[in-house]
């Protein structure tokens, strides 16, 4: 079998998961145009330049690159073998994306003549990742972003909230929608007395579901913040009440700094906004959230299934200099990136799939032969100007196969021209649910399949 | 302006574009799905065992070859560096996908347990080629597939046909579909007394239209083809009339070769009930229609606009064995594919494109800042509930940006809640097109975007 295998971590998607697949995805861009985000695309390539040096050096490893074409090998020299990354770059200029934001960044600048800020794109794309594979963790994954440049309202934010909020009531998936802000984070690393370690204190309470509190100051500790500063974390991470309340008492400890009193006050408006709509979803503050990535600089979100054990299903969160790496400055931006892969699970381990998702053919015209086929194809060709899914079985094989390749492939409705039907002008239409039989004129037909 | 390039030959798509490329792909997947036709996806990257020796050794050197994850150079030796394709078999185990009917075959084998005969798959999804890019050709491009396998029937070649019909009907773009049969062009090779040159036969004949008939002989006489069995060709070539008439003809002259007569015999079926439907689109026999894939065995397509100067648009024909590559035998298949590139520049040429096809968002709420905003995210909120794409300025810039914005973004109406609207809860709504201001209750205005 192994002249038929795909490569490691990556999937085929038969029409039944295609199905699934498609209905999140279309749920997930029907909101997305509702509130007004414009669809675009980005090559799969990308030159290694634009990729490099902006997923950390981890990130740099988990691209995939591709070979230079013609002969790559010609210049390298036996000594340069010695040295696996000056040859990589010899031979490859190219790499696959590995996420939607650093191409859209560049896309952004590129195109920043022709483009109407503050600019609301959506990007539904696959993505690839050198990852080990693991249960739910692929090299070849589907991204669903929505993000806004060029404007520093806060609106931003209140809306983004009200698509991930809108997308999973569609979903009918109850989930929690955690927000917290970059700048309180910097805010409680100030009053820590450790600015400088922003980046480590933030890696570690990104952990604090994982690893427990106890392990996150420890993991401070180990990266030299001083006793003091870890003492002065905890009463933070333990902090506990309604949005108000907790704002109200992180306001005290954060009062001396000015980042951090900036971040309070964005989330007191974007919580004041949220309020106002009274939200079918449970949306917190959760100062417990940092994120890896460490381009964030504002809001920052991530959502989380109530009924089902599993990771983030969503987040994102505002990032002022985002196009800077590629020299256009200034340019704010805040998004929000759906996980089409957790969100399949999610909706199987609920069965929240609607059938009519899976549902593809409405009817099959049985195939008799030679005799009542030409009125066979004549009824189907009217079926389908009426805008439904029918086919012909295509061989005039047994009946009883063609039956169960109908039963098979989930179709609701057998139509039946035989001799008799012919004679007569109608057809014999059998609901493969019910059983049942009846015999209709083809005008009835359509009305009750259309 | 090269730190924001993108690789040769590979594109970006701005909304616009999108909007049109979708109308394109949405167009081509209804008229698949109301044939009884259910998409699969399958990765970007196949194993390149897989891949090599299916398209020629052209083929071989325009996949896009991606290098193996780790140290892929710990063991190649300085004596390998000499023999290119030795390192790069060494160092690359996957490439880019090159066309999707290699990966359905692939993927037939691999799941042919699982799969329901006949199976009738869709599939629309990009593919690379390391081509020499220039005007039209590209490193990147969608191709559109539908194909069914698992059948011998002869109507699923004529549904095929309408299909297409059916396709370019929808977008309203006049095409000639031509057809012809394999089996007809080794009768020619038979009575051509040269059946060991059969595919230097087709070769030439595929080229007809770029270098003439002339050039066409000549070429055979270059690869060997005795002159007296070139002059044999002649006459086929230059066969015309109407459909039954050249078939007539034709049979005459094949009469010796029992496959050509049964290539022959074919197509009478074929347009047998062809001309029962009576398409709105035109159909014709072409013998000079050869395709350069040597893996059709049976009929053969090829649609050309007829009213734009561009390559063949659609094609495809029957192949008797194309799993057989990968261990399944006696599986006969039949497609076509649509290429979206080329449609979309005969679309753009006759100004075709809906314009529906190119609207986003329907009303953009100005915003005058904090006062009002609140009564206008309402509003907003109620217009989206009823499926409306609607946003709003999330900045309170001068109300002429705002303007100016709805004008560049192609947004229709501008609803405007100030002051005075606020104090008789009522709502502005202004046409961008004919400039007419008008004063409504929110419901009213929903009735008149929805």
């Amino acid at each position: 079998m192994s002249k038929t295998s795909i490569p490691r971590g990556t999937r085929d998607f038969s029409p039944d998961e295609m199905a699934k697949r498609n209905y999140i995805f279309d749920t997930i861009r029907t909101v997305f145009k509702c509130y007004g985000y414009a669809p675009i695309e980005t090559p799969a390539m990308e030159n290694l330049s634009t990729l490099l040096g902006k997923y950390g050096e981890e990130g740099d490893k988990l691209l995939f690159k591709i070979l230079n074409s013609g002969n790559p090998f010609a210049e390298v020299s036996a000594a340069e073998l010695e040295n696996s990354n000056a040859v990589t770059f010899k031979v490859s200029e190219k790499g696959l994306r590995y996420d939607l934001t650093v191409p859209f960044a560049r896309y952004v600048v590129q195109h920043q003549n022709d483009i109407n800020f503050p600019f609301r794109r959506y990007q539904i794309q696959p993505v690839w990742r050198a990852d080990r594979p693991q249960k739910g963790r692929y090299r070849e994954f589907y991204q669903c972003d929505a993000d806004v440049v060029g404007s520093a309202s806060l609106l931003n934010e209140v809306e983004l909230v009200q698509m991930v909020d809108d997308v999973f009531t569609r979903f009918g998936i109850s989930v929690t929608i955690k927000i917290n802000n970059r700048k309180v984070l910097s805010g409680i690393a100030d009053v820590m007395g450790a600015s400088d370690k922003l980046i480590d204190i933030t890696v570690a309470i990104d952990k604090i579901d994982k690893i427990g509190q106890e392990s996150v100051l420890e993991e401070l500790r180990a990266k030299g913040v001083a006793e003091e500063a870890v003492q002065k974390l905890l009463p933070i991470l333990l902090l506990n009440g309604t949005t108000d309340e907790k704002l109200d008492k992180l306001s005290d400890i954060l009062s001396s700094s000015e980042t951090g009193m900036m971040g309070i006050s964005e989330l007191r408006t974007i919580f004041g906004h949220l309020k106002f709509f009274s939200l079918p979803q449970k949306v917190e503050v959760d100062l417990s959230l940092a994120r890896g990535l460490n381009y964030y600089t504002g809001a920052i979100f991530e959502v989380k299934a109530n009924d089902v054990a599993i990771g983030s299903i969503c987040g994102g969160g505002r990032y002022d200099d985002l196009t800077g790496i590629f020299g256009l400055k200034n340019v704010s931006g805040v998004g929000i990136s759906f996980g089409a892969d957790r969100i399949f699970d999610v909706l199987t381990a609920l069965d929240k799939f609607p059938t009519a998702a899976t549902e593809t053919t409405k009817v099959l015209f049985l195939n008799f032969g030679s005799q009542e086929i030409v009125t066979a194809l004549s009824c189907l060709k009217n079926v389908r100007a009426a805008g439904i899914s029918a086919e012909i079985y295509p061989d005039a094989v047994k009946i009883k196969k063609q039956m169960e390749y109908a039963n098979k492939r989930n179709i609701p409705y057998i139509a039946i021209i035989g001799e008799e039907e012919e004679k007569n002008s109608v057809i014999s239409l059998k609901s493969m649910k019910s059983g049942n039989q009846q015999v209709v004129s083809l005008e009835a037909l359509i009305q009750l399949l259309v």
